[in-house]
């Protein structure tokens, strides 16, 4: 039997969002066309964003449907940029954080060597920002703030209303990466006052390859991909019709259950951790406070991609360094950031938790984990 | 009963496509992850590259999966200027022509605005271009041409293979948008010797927001969006195992039956066309000799929307202007490219054919069309 805990990386899609995607993939029409067939599409589409803008608390007018969080993310980063720059004739300064996705980090890189000023908050040892660095980051010419809501390795809940607010006081546009926070997390667009947020559905339970992007009325944001009038002008291309529907099927669900998953998470968080505890010389990385999703650790002197993969022989899927960089060898951008050695960086893995996640499985991986620890003192 | 006719604008998801679309995502892994969960998830996503690479007759590494037709030719477009760009350290010059889907216009209009030299080639009165008119277009600083290969709207199939040689032979990358080919007509990459290739499943009967981006081996693309790894650093985003796969399970249906579904549309293009010619005024502006999908006729005097609303009633989904135009009430650009006045383009419809589509609806929608105009005129 395989132990899955990496819903951090991705999270199956529920046999609801599977039945709703079918149920809509059934529909020929496109959800741009005029006549019946568009219409019944139409329906559904906006179905989809009805649910993910009810569980946000927000217009659905301010969500915009794309290919997910890495898409969000960079049409927020270069889409502000460029907007900015039209107006000013010049480019401006942004407000980052070295903890980022890479599809933030990535963007805010890319601008840094195209002329952009980037300011990189320093994370204290849980990988936190506070308001008064914020405050104390902001410029004139600064035209956007981008802080994650909930790290993706980490864990680290960010003060995300509290820094917004800072941003909104100097008129400067606030952008949070939330895409590991709903289904786990409150996620309260209207409480945080944010100016842009990114989702992506397959962290929630939904299909791969949907994603919203929540743009507050009244901000402005340019399309950076450019054809079709879909989606406000905001993002061309044929709408997913399926996708959408069956994202919000998931959200709907997900969000509803937020309060009991939390519980659920933390439980199995901490019972985690009670069972590995005593393996010599570990470390846990994320913090107390942060999201109950996921268990960072290090065990020093271990090889992190060896103890993953004899995890994988004894049936237990987790993950060293973020998904996104799994491919690549390199050490966690988040754990050097955080004050963690190269060395230790690389003998740390990430567990991650679902709502179907049990305490029985938990137990089972503990056991595993002992086990690959002790195989690698040798 | 509804008939569908507007395949053009969307083809529905197959019944093998929605299973193994459920196959797939029953799988809980991310494919870059590298546990056991991971590598399931990987062999889904790139069987259903390697399917869509044997109908395209290509190499599966010079696909590069993404979220469909729009984002190709934006990614195709945009890249290829950036990266012109940087290595001239100014604007240079780009052939396209004015029968593009709005996916190539607008990006090329965008690079108008910026500094760039377009070159609009002029159609001939069925929307034809020829290797002369291209090879009189191109010059030293020519970055890119970009000529579709089946237009959406009129069906006109350009002489791919001559038009890609003559730019090859001047050094010059080609793409070339072939979103509406797969499935009707033959696709061979290799033959056509094109640099660059765009792709949409949704109109070959896979998912929507599923597309491949091919780039032959060799020539150089940078991501336009930026990110983790994946897809060869040149697409980043958690990859959509279950959509990859639906697309390419899809695919191989569709590629294997297109000699059969091209003839099968050529008589029902034929006997649409039969029906309908004895509407008094009525004229064809798709060519002959192009994709047998499209029929598109014009009703002069006709109010394009009004005639569509009244299909829609008697349950026919047809076409005015172009899908992703259709939410705006704006006169075909490709129409009035060939010649239509503004007039003419908006008293015209597109009428659009799929494999399961039978003479009797052929026949039952042409009875539809007769008894609209017979309206429209009082
Ligand atoms: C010729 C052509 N190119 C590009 C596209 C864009 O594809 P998508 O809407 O899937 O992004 C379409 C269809 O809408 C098309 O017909
Ligand atoms: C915090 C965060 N942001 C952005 C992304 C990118 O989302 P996607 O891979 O769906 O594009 C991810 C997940 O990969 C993430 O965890």
């Amino acid at each position: 039997m395989m132990i899955y805990l990496d819903y951090a990386a991705t999270h199956p899609l529920t046999p609801a969002a599977l039945a709703a995607y079918a149920e809509a993939a059934a529909l020929p029409g496109n959800p741009a066309s005029v006549h019946a067939a568009g219409q019944a599409a139409r329906e559904k589409l906006e179905e989809g964003r009805a649910r993910m803008a009810a569980a946000f608390d927000v217009d659905p007018r301010t969500l915009t449907l794309n290919s997910g969080g890495t898409e969000g993310d960079n049409h927020v980063l270069l889409g502000a940029a460029q907007a900015w720059q039209e107006r000013h004739g010049s480019p401006g300064h942004l407000v980052t954080t070295p903890t980022e996705h890479s599809a933030v980090l990535a963007p805010a890189r890319h601008l840094a060597a195209h002329g952009w000023d980037v300011t990189w908050l320093e994370p204290d040892s849980a990988g936190h920002y506070s308001p008064e660095q914020l405050g104390a980051a902001l410029r004139d010419d600064t035209a956007l703030v981008s802080i994650h809501h909930a790290n993706n390795e980490i864990g680290t809940v960010q003060p995300t209303a509290a820094l917004a607010a800072v941003a909104a006081a100097r008129g400067v546009p606030y952008h949070t990466d939330a895409v590991q926070a709903p289904g786990v997390l409150p996620v309260n667009l209207a409480e945080w006052g944010v100016t842009y947020a990114t989702f992506s559905a397959h962290k929630w339970g939904g299909p791969r390859g949907v994603g919203a992007l929540y743009v507050q009325r009244g901000a402005e944001l340019p399309p950076v991909t450019l054809g079709g009038g879909q989606e406000g002008g905001l993002r061309p291309g044929t709408q997913n019709t399926a996708g959408a529907y069956a994202a919000g099927v998931a959200l709907t669900e997900a969000a509803e259950a937020q309060p009991a998953t939390f519980a659920h998470l933390r439980d199995l968080q901490t019972a985690f951790m009670d069972a590995v505890r005593e393996i010599p010389g570990l470390t846990f990385n994320h913090p107390a406070d942060g999201s109950p999703k996921v268990v960072s650790l290090t065990i020093p002197g271990a090889d992190g991609e060896a103890l993953l993969m004899n995890l994988d022989m004894l049936g237990v899927s987790a993950s060293a360094g973020s998904a996104c960089s799994a491919g690549t060898m390199q050490a966690s951008h988040v754990l050097t950031a955080i004050g963690l050695t190269e060395a230790d960086a690389r003998a740390s893995l990430r567990f991650s938790f679902g709502a179907a996640t049990t305490r029985g499985e938990v137990q089972q991986a503990a056991a595993a984990l002992r086990q690959a620890a002790e195989w690698s003192r040798g």
